[in-house]
């Protein structure tokens, strides 16, 4: 099946789903673009800003004409919404999602019908911003967009999921679902905890002291910023990756003591190797 | 002493000094400003961009006829300038510095021929990005600018400093020392230290899996980024401000601990209050 002759339904319209949408519907990548919210305010909203044909508030009308059903909420009503929806599709409907942690979804698509067509997926780019408000059409271009298909996932279902994350403008990074959680675990989750202690440490020393506020410029702002995410999908991702994100904290922590102890013993030479080596592989990483 | 009368003399035209020497050019703020620079081609551009009227080479040959010394070079240099310039400086001369912690340039000070009137500085706005290049005039327009008299520093000497924090549309913010240095290590090198020890963790990771830089987006890249920050800049601040940072280290420590044990039990009524004060807080702190 072609991409463009889908029916295409979108559960869930914030920033993801919003945006995917909109980037659908700006390229005319499909026959058509459903949405699914649970307030009819957001729904009339992704109309207006073309981000949908149409939309309802019923989950089953919905999704039960999709070719392509692509769940775009929270990670825990991602899996929730497989129950729920999986009686209700066509034959041969391609059921991808958005979320944020793999392994859980796969594990809930696994037991899916054998009619149905189940593909993982996860674009790299979040906002700290939710909501249908902070959508836009540009969100996914040039971004990683990773793909978690299971075993059952048959090659044109794959290759449905890969066509449209070509149609937004994303690049398409295969890899198992285990992978895919290992490594957002450093690159997304390590760094929300972080950002998340940082704001309780500031908030131990403001407590006693408020003109530290005025003193958090803007590499405090920059080194927080995650602590803004959204809280309900953060809990879900924490919750569904529990294991690889501790796992990943204490590597940090490691590398952490390990610099705390060349500072404690003034060891200047082992310090400045560390900050160099910090410092070339952000440059490194900057120019990918 | 009016600041309009001043001949001032920067040591050091990198990204603060040189930003200083623009904004104070630009404001007309004072009769003559001078710089001085380790290299002929920083002298040259600054002429030319307008941070300065004329440079040298020569430290005592820029110093020596200034009613106001800025030393805007990393800590330990003012340290060494200090005792340098000393002898060199006009009676009254004020002796002022940009270093980005104050006790050790404080103890520096302390100790300086009575005949001149030392004050502490440190403006919060620096940028990763270091050099005369970098430079620009309203660098500091908006930021808070903290002033740290010693118990020797003259009213009028502060109130000089004052005038001249102001003349670049700096906010002043007088505080002792000590201070100073305990909450920037909350706002700034407590930041700096996760960003590096982050560039740690995804280096570990990355060594195995190559494919965790592609998914390295926008949050990894905002926690991370004060690790491209000047390292020689940074090496004396960690240095001059060891202990204070260890104890903040520790404070963190404890905060992420907290946060990773509500994960481990899978609590999620605690991990939800964390997350959502950790939120909020930011969100107050922003709006400040």
């Amino acid at each position: 099946m072609q991409l463009s002759d889908c029916r295409v339904t979108i559960v869930g319209l914030g920033l993801m789903g919003g945006s995917l949408g909109l980037a659908l519907m700006g390229e005319q990548a499909c026959q058509e673009v459903t949405g699914v919210a649970r307030r009819g305010e957001t729904l009339r909203r992704a109309v207006e800003w073309g981000a949908i044909q149409w939309g309802t508030l019923d989950l089953v009308e919905g999704v039960k004409d999709a070719d392509l059903v692509i769940l775009a909420t929270p990670v825990r009503t991602i899996i929730d919404l497989l129950g729920r929806i999986s009686p209700h599709l066509k034959e041969g409907a391609v059921v991808m999602d958005l979320g944020s942690t793999k392994a859980a979804v796969a594990r809930a698509m696994a037991v899916l019908p054998s009619r149905l067509q189940p593909v993982g997926g996860h674009p790299m780019c979040g906002r700290e911003r939710a909501g249908i408000e902070a959508a836009e059409p540009d969100l996914y271009r040039g971004a990683t967009f990773v793909l978690t298909p299971l075993e059952r996932t048959s090659g044109e279902a794959l290759s449905l999921a890969q066509d449209l994350v070509e149609a937004v403008g994303a690049r398409p990074l295969i890899l198992d679902p285990e992978t895919h959680d290992g490594l957002v675990a450093t690159t997304s989750h390590l760094p929300y905890l972080l950002a998340v202690a940082l704001m309780g440490t500031l908030g131990e020393i403001g407590a006693k002291d408020e003109r530290v506020y005025r003193l958090a410029a803007g590499g405090f702002r920059d080194t927080s910023r995650l602590a803004s995410s959204e809280v309900t999908m953060m809990l879900d991702i924490l919750l569904t990756n529990r294991s690889q994100i501790c796992q990943k904290a204490d590597l940090f922590c490691r590398s952490l003591t390990h610099l705390l102890s060349a500072l404690q013993k003034e060891d200047e030479e082992i310090l400045q190797q560390i900050l160099i080596r910090a410092q070339r592989r952000r440059e490194e990483m900057v120019l990918l």
